[in-house]
């Protein structure tokens, strides 16, 4: 008996990655790890959440928190996202907002809603390595977006029905990208925009990080963008996906999608069928913590994390060899690193462990298209500013020895 | 703009349903519900939950609690669930164990598993609602199945090839189904594994009343009963869906799927790239309730749903008229009622809510293949006996008037 036999095609795609197998290995005690990418659970703001869940199940309260909801999601926490996304340059209402399991939720159903099987999703290379999984299943064919809007739109569409479907929608990490910490500018953005809308598909923001700026100045959203464009969020065909998970927590996984209403009508029958509703209890304690302290408590996560990167810079400059490149983030949770063409980040890992106990992940797990092999991703939210310092400079020696 | 226009083929089968917008306007006040299908929230265990809550935000524990976990479930509630099953009959191990966003959740996980567009579904009509809205979304030709045994395997086989699929699999409710309330005797559940042996496909079993049995002898789960036949849980082809929603709470959406081991392994990438896991929080609460009181909570939910059960089928003797036929259910939440041929739910539904304000679900919404127009869902868990007494004698008042 093999059951496999029966399994629908897809899931030739949806094979174990190598990486995420690599990274239960890397968080073993002992080795300075770089290759995580999840917040410090020391900032967590428990104290509160603690607090919030107590009155969720107190005697009045506890009848709704426990009990099945709608599919939207909780009616109090659409409508402070809506006064959030409004202070983004994004007016809309509660009926723009579709609550989701965490944004990894917002991009399979995205995946669900648009793509055929041999359609085409556009994705930055390197990209966000969930998005690509949560793709995956409904078997499109990718190709690389080239942000600088030098590739004519009719390019990406003739290729796509070359392959036998069409293009889709662009997919987006605008601000401090995982895996690279980059940001795309102003003129980026509006040359996503005029591609997505020469091309007549969605554009996908994942806004994840946005929230986690350290230094400079805030790009606006996509989605704010189209809005001035067009004067009316009915008329935008970018969606917008947020999350809790880099700024209160991401165990309680809530996550929200904002779009035009025919997108979220069809999101929230999506999420009907899917898991019917997020956990509702989730759903009040996270709109009460957000409404008591959102904005001081992502300060403090700026202070916190903002000093980490600049210890992380600081040690990239004191330890790294010529010949090693990185990106300087103005926010986020990692630095990108490239290494001299010829250099491979997998074995480069397997010396680091071996030599130094020091972990990172290769970067060719962020490729849809198999390239990066000399490029690697470090985290540095986890990290104290010590081990970064003692990670970078063990990290410096290892490049050292394989550049010899 | 208008996005839709590259929304995938598969949202054509994602419709809103009638009768979920239908249900929104039942639940107003002043109509004596009986279309619900939720637990009484006045017997939640809160209190456990409000104490589990607090100890897994103490100090020592908040930073696992808040955290991102791993996509295959909270170790101690697999290990706990590992009991369970056994005591059911169905010796495993953790790793044959995913735990999921409510059983609705491994619903969808089962249907990208298994259904490649055209696939067959094999299906009871009624059925449960929301798992041919999970399965739609992976455009598959749904069949009724036969328990009884007397349509014989090639036959199926055959009308699925003609329609351009394979058999994948067999859904189930074997226990108080919903719509139903019917449970399948001993010699079912042996037909469907002697069917899904002959074609070679997986058998669902979705499990989610099963813990409220009010009256008469538990039947086995079929997944117990393959383990019989076969010695051992890696040799079988039925995948068992067991839920909270129903014993503990709805609101925190914890359910789990026990299946061989290539089949979890498939369901765990499936949940990686869908939401990445679920909560951290509302697992390890969950596994703290159901391990300090699980059987004596079912205990009360049972007591107190039997008699509801018993006012109902009391209710239904006194007050309906000749020509109208009902399930008697050994448990779980539902009747299900036969009218006169020519008679139809919708119809008498608007007139019940006219002349009456009394609600049912109409039973058509429960047939994949649009039969079951002379047949209604009552349920019994959420009104109250003097309710259930009042409303059955409404009832019986509009179906008079409508049989004359």
């Amino acid at each position: 008996m093999s059951l496999e036999q029966v399994f629908a095609s897809r899931t030739s795609q949806m094979k174990a990655s190598e990486i995420r197998e690599l990274l239960k290995l890397l968080e073993q005690p002992g080795i300075l790890s770089f290759a995580g990418g999840i917040p410090d659970p020391n900032l967590f703001p428990a104290e509160a959440f603690s607090e919030a869940y107590a009155r969720a199940l107190s005697p009045e309260n506890q009848a709704v928190a426990l009990q099945y909801s709608v599919s939207e999601g909780y009616l109090p926490l659409r409508r402070w996202l809506v006064g959030q996304m409004e202070r983004m340059g994004v007016p809309c209402d509660v009926d723009n907002i579709l609550i989701t399991s965490g944004s990894q939720q917002a991009l399979d159903y995205l995946g669900k809603l648009f793509l055929n099987a041999g359609d085409t999703a556009l994705v930055e290379g390197p990209t966000y390595m969930g998005a690509l999984g949560a793709f995956r299943a409904y078997e499109p064919r990718f190709d690389r977006l080239s942000v600088n809007g030098n590739r004519p739109a009719q390019d990406y569409a003739d290729a796509a029905q070359a392959a036998g479907g069409k293009v889709k929608f662009a997919y987006l990490t605008p601000d401090f990208a995982n895996p690279t910490g980059k940001t795309m500018d102003l003129r980026g953005r509006e040359s996503v925009l005029d591609l997505t809308e020469a091309l007549d598909v969605a554009s996908i923001e994942d806004a994840a990080y946005q929230a986690l700026r350290y230094d400079g100045d805030s790009v606006p959203p996509i989605l704010a963008l189209e809005v001035a464009r067009k004067g009316d969020l009915e008329a935008c065909r970018t969606i917008y996906c947020g999350s809790f998970s880099k700024t209160l927590t991401p165990g309680l996984r809530v996550g929200w999608v904002v779009a035009a209403k025919p997108v979220i009508r069809q999101l929230v029958l999506t999420k009907q069928a899917s898991d019917l509703h997020s956990p509702t209890i989730n759903q009040i304690v996270v709109h009460e913590v957000a409404a008591r302290m959102f904005e001081s408590h992502v300060g403090t996560l700026r202070q916190s994390y903002g000093a980490r990167r600049d210890a992380m810079l600081a040690a990239l400059e004191k330890h790294m060899p010529e010949g090693v490149e990185w990106t300087r983030p103005e926010g986020g949770m990692f630095v990108w690193m490239t290494l001299p063409k010829n250099m491979d980040g997998a074995s480069l890992l397997a010396e680091a462990l071996r030599s130094e106990m020091v972990a990172f992940v290769p970067g060719s797990a962020f490729f849809a298209d198999g390239a990066g092999a000399n490029t690697l991703r470090l985290n540095f939210s986890s990290p104290t500013v010590e081990q970064i310092d003692e990670g970078m400079l063990r990290l410096g020696r290892v490049l050292r020895g394989a550049l010899t």
